[in-house]
């Protein structure tokens, strides 16, 4: 279903996925194949010439295609037929050497990695920016003093720059995964009919196709699908930690706290009859699709234990489910961008929920001054009866600490949340200069 | 990816699931709504015709509603949005009346119930007819020995139609649970703003509504999505019964066994340069759709604990996947009907697998046997004994009990695999007859 | 790892899936087996009750048993072993007709099924004392207003009785659920070998069987699993029903919410360093165990393509799963009960969360309320303009109404939430009576 | 449930993951933080040394401390709380120091990451090893003639070594993804009640803290959990590829093809009744996990969305489940190499079953052979009739090939299985020199 393309998806990224290139990289597998041949002295790189020239997406009709591949069951089997028709009627010579030695796996596997290089290379270029927004907005609330939550409930103060300090490192491990799985992620297949090559795919040919395509020779991995598990699991990683940041974000905009928001925007988020509402739409689609991805990625772990030298049906089972993955995790990343970039925060808000326990979050604060006056067992049990007196009657911890006249030095310094958000500054900057 | 719509989905049912009919049922609610809210009095027939009249998807921009609905966060409020402007445009007064009452999700989900209902129906239809073919085919191999298999080792023999009885009586369960889930899940959602209702969708009115589109009236289940989680279930557990089917076919297929084929078509699951190759093409796709069902119906699941009285993402997330559930429990349920009606069982090569084991099958038989002549303990000893010998002498295991001379009456009969099958037609006859 | 046992899992039921007990069930089995063959006729009574007799666990040395599963694959083969040495030191003769005809599969399936019965009659009295409590709460806050909140974001007032009326239902569906799963999955297994019966395991042996467990008969199920898939699937969508209600308690303990609690207890979710805390606790656990469920009954749905008549691994995969869905669907029961017997609700918090918008959420009724007198469009354009000044001056809107000196009849009245839950009392009272 | 303990997992390392280990992983924390808060001058090296003396497991009465973990919502809570009154009964002043600064989170976070640690030291070591034996494996059956397999039909000839190979090189990356994560999942966890630090939690304590732990310090992570979900993905990956191993060596195991076994053992897999019967029981056990792995993993993925500074439910989601996937991927890992170990090849009838197809697998090696002579469609469609010829008639291809007189030189060469293995024994060697 397509009617949520552009909720859920990434414009930019989702015509990589399309029908047509989709079977285009196809088509450039088997031209680089046939070029390798060539250059390796199997064919004259004429004939390598003709069949590349036919490997052009304009000349295959995609719904007769369609139909066909659920006769053959991959869609390599109906695209090599058709492409050698097409050749064989312009040079007949030429079209016996088209496909030579490979199996269809090797053509949809390899074209799945082609697919899977470009996105890496728009995924890559998104997360680091993605990061660099994520330290702007790190710096520019580093000293924004909000409460900070443990169980949905208040707990100490923090910054909401300490907040987003968190969720840059996170996605900073997301892109050393990245990094990481590229090695063995992008890899050909080229191991043909049961994958044990034969004279037409000699290591040297798999290695020129390899070098062509900008990938590496690999040993066989028809029924070996660890690294395709790898990307996919990379990837709902990195869904799950934009998941966080909209979850983050969806919870501070919630009315009774109005903390953070999404950018608004014309028809965004905003009902006529109930004007008060800002929705969390952009945040809605990135926990929609956290919810959606664990369980894909699953989908791919267990196609793994794939029989022999091919798998009947598990092998089958990855091809729509990878593709979504990518899509999906595209869109988190797309939509999260937006949603830092129009991230609104009122930090007066964040100061008047400070204030929403009548000082009862400064508590250990107090009880820690107390300790060396009057000892530290004796200023805890003091300070847990002041705050069960400040809740009885409903006071504010500070009235009620000022009654009891304790003779504490800077009342008012332990009441300051600037003294109360811990090491949040110099962790934030420990975090911060790995990027500058 | 729609590229392999053929291969997993089912041609007869996916349009259902297509933009324009996925927006024709939103449509149909606003128009039963209005119907049901004139019927009851709230405005004239004649505003109710006028809105009805529009509700069609011919003037709705497909592409256009998508990039609302980016915004929107769903499909209801730019369609609304839309259809109030077209009818305003003819009628500023009846345009008043569109969605009285009603919030998005309250359209939304209604149309997701009907697209259910017209599932239901063509699924019911499909399931009594796989039924039916499962019962001919039961019949038909009622008595057609072949071996049982446990753990992938050949056990004792069985009949075919014992076999596939079991496969009619899985399928004929989750027509069960299909007839029990209509009474939860056929029914409308009509809450309003946060689920409960106002003046303009009273209790009457519901009701009027729920008769105009054939579905029962609900309490809000705005945040209570187990209806959706069931049906999702039920169709993840017929997959799974189907899966189970495709798999004992593609078992039976294996070269080595030759048991039984899907059945050959042009062009379908062979290999020129393999031609001793039945690629089981149909099995796949029925087991790559089982291998994604089951995560499926976990986001389905994972998707209920939804906040408050409308969730931010976790309905958001159900969207896409149910519509994945039904399309692909109907490819998978397509596909086995062809699977079984075109099924190819050779009979012979049964009886010949068989006797693999040099008559290993039937120690027990022997066992039982002797028993009466020479005691339990001493038969089971013997019997081991028996095929320890024929296992490393490579001989038939009649052929050492006849050189032991022991005076079993019948030596053919115990042999003899007809003897051999158990309870096999009783047990069958016992199951066809529900069904005739 | 069982340090959680009392935070995730029920104490009640757990002890039903103890190593002992699991054991017990399978002695049940032969036990149960013996007698009905001996009923039949098979051999004498006297020889059923020595087996009978011996079936017993404390003859049984566990862990030596767990050590034979890993050789023998699965419980019963050992089990059956030993039970056959004990009797046949007593009386060799009985020895012989232990578990005969019978496989183990027959054994351990059926009892799991005698485990699925008493956690069944358990469960069963849970929900419907669960049901009880919710009937009660619904009617106790009937009428206690507070806001509705739909994507996070306060939406309309609804009543907290409105609110649990739609948590009884959701549990009462799964009650029916549960009722209805019952004939499918409380059956016997008792095939033999490849499943198709025997002399010694005669259709009228079978049900007599059946008879004495308490279960019915049916057409053996070793390789078809929907049955087992159902039962998982409805204690999945109870998990799910459950874990939307600690999911809304949770989110109304929040600090800045306030409006409903978990029971407080001595040392439960308290933090003297924190004195304002209070932690949710229960609604951890019921929500950490929704978070498990879904994924858990997944693994049950892809275990159901099984190989022929027993699989290699998919069954095996099975037992501590479905053991485990039990178990923490059980947890969360119990959970759920202690969290409504011991909640706290805040009406006066309620009431002054309903003012936190300063009357935005009676936008919708003011222009109701006009468009009498000025027209539809102009009322709702007027009423954007009202709310649109109240946001920006951060006045009440009662009071920017005021000022436009408007003529309202009853202003107060508009802007009264007793006014502006809707149907929530005749809703509540529909649902309610279905209990009385 | 334990009762399948030494079925589905690792006698070596279950231990680990005790009760009583995991409360000393989280008692070798606070020793931990009160020496490197010594060491940095917090408090005296003595008051150090006194908690270290009582972090110690005996004085821990378990059963008790479970009940008031299901109080406190984690186990760290009581645990401090105890061991505070055991110092405190010897020394006051020492037990103020207790905990000092770090908050639950803290202690059960690092505690785990501690397990990960040994967990991963065991787990290096076994894949290493298996590592060699595969290795060993590849080499002894290198040049070990079987028939490859796709959608689980003859295709043609490979080796045995280049099948397992094949393992060895998916088995090597997943080494090398253990390899990866260590740097991002061996942190400490150390940010205090809301993350983010305080005077006794500073910088340099979390170093030190670190250092003694033999981690690396990190930035708090309490609600960022990629981490975790990055080792969850890794075990659950190559339990994925042992599946796959599992999956090959069961199918080779079947009567029909009968190529290679599991070790026999004594009382392992066998059965009187059905002497015949080899049940791959090790490769059930490692098949069951593979199938629970993959919703494991979800499990923890989909636990990433975290709610602000601690979450409710998703993070006591995790506990049980990541250890769950440790002991289940040691437990196939452990498996895998018992299996490896005893696996016994039956090269004859490996040889046998080349022949099965009649020649067939040769075809395209005929076709090859016949192009130079008379050109490579008539050479193809020649082969095609003959095979149709030779499938008709039930004549061995080369019987065929032979009536036709067409001259081949080297007739026998063709139908050679040593001529038809590709670049087998080249493709192996390349892979084997890597580990030599």
């Amino acid at each position: 279903m397509s009617l949520y393309t552009q909720l859920f998806y990434a414009k930019e990224i989702d015509a990589l996925f399309s029908d047509s290139e989709s079977i285009a990289q196809m088509l450039r597998v088997e031209a680089a194949l046939a070029e390798a041949q060539a250059n390796k002295g199997l064919f004259s790189k004429a004939v390598a010439e003709t069949i590349k020239t036919h490997c052009r997406i304009g000349d295959i009709h995609v719904e007769k295609l369609k139909k066909a591949i659920s006769l053959g069951g991959n869609a390599a089997i109906p695209l090599v037929k058709k492409l050698t028709q097409t050749v064989k009627n312009q040079d007949s010579e030429a079209a016996k050497y088209i496909h030579l030695g490979a199996t269809s796996q090797d053509v949809v596997d390899t074209a799945m990695v082609l697919q899977i290089q470009e996105y890496i290379v728009w995924l890559d270029a998104k997360i680091t920016f993605f990061e660099q927004q994520l330290v702007a907005l790190t710096l520019k609330y580093r000293q924004t003093i909000m409460i900070g939550r443990t169980l949905l409930q208040q707990a100490k103060p923090t910054t909401f720059g300490f907040k987003t300090a968190g969720w840059l490192e996170a996605i900073s491990r997301s892109k050393q995964r990245l990094e990481e799985v590229k090695q063995r992620v992008l890899v050909i297949q080229l191991g043909g009919a049961v994958g044990n090559g034969n004279a037409n795919i000699s290591i040297e040919i798999q290695e020129e196709m390899a070098r062509l395509l900008g990938l590496k020779p690999s040993f066989t991995w028809h029924s070996h699908r660890d690294n395709l598990a790898e990307i996919a699991s990379v990837l709902g990683i990195l869904s799950g930690s934009l998941g966080k940041i909209a979850k983050d974000v969806s919870l501070l905009m919630q009315t009774e706290i109005g903390e953070v928001f999404e950018g608004a925007a014309e028809g965004k988020g905003r009902s006529s009859t109930m004007p008060h509402k800002r929705n969390p739409v952009t945040c809605a689609a990135i926990l929609a699709n956290a919810n959606r991805l664990p369980n894909l990625v699953a989908t791919i772990l267990s196609a793994m234990p794939q029989e022999h030298e091919r798998s009947v049906g598990l092998w089958h089972s990855e091809w729509e489910v990878l593709v979504e993955i990518m899509q999906l995790t595209a869109g988190s990343l797309e939509k999260s961008i937006a949603l830092v970039e129009g991230l609104e925060v009122d930090e007066n808000r964040m100061m008047e929920n400070l204030e929403l326990t009548k000082g009862l979050i400064y508590a250990e604060n107090i009880a820690l001054a107390l300790a060396p006056k009057i000892g530290k067992s004796e200023a805890h049990e003091w300070i847990e009866n002041a705050c069960k007196q400040a809740i009885d009657e409903k006071k504010h911890l500070k009235e009620v600490v000022l009654e009891m006249n304790l003779e504490l030095d800077d009342l008012d310094a332990l009441f300051n949340p600037e003294n109360a958000i811990g090491l949040s500054l110099e962790l934030i900057d420990q975090v911060v200069k790995k990027y500058q």
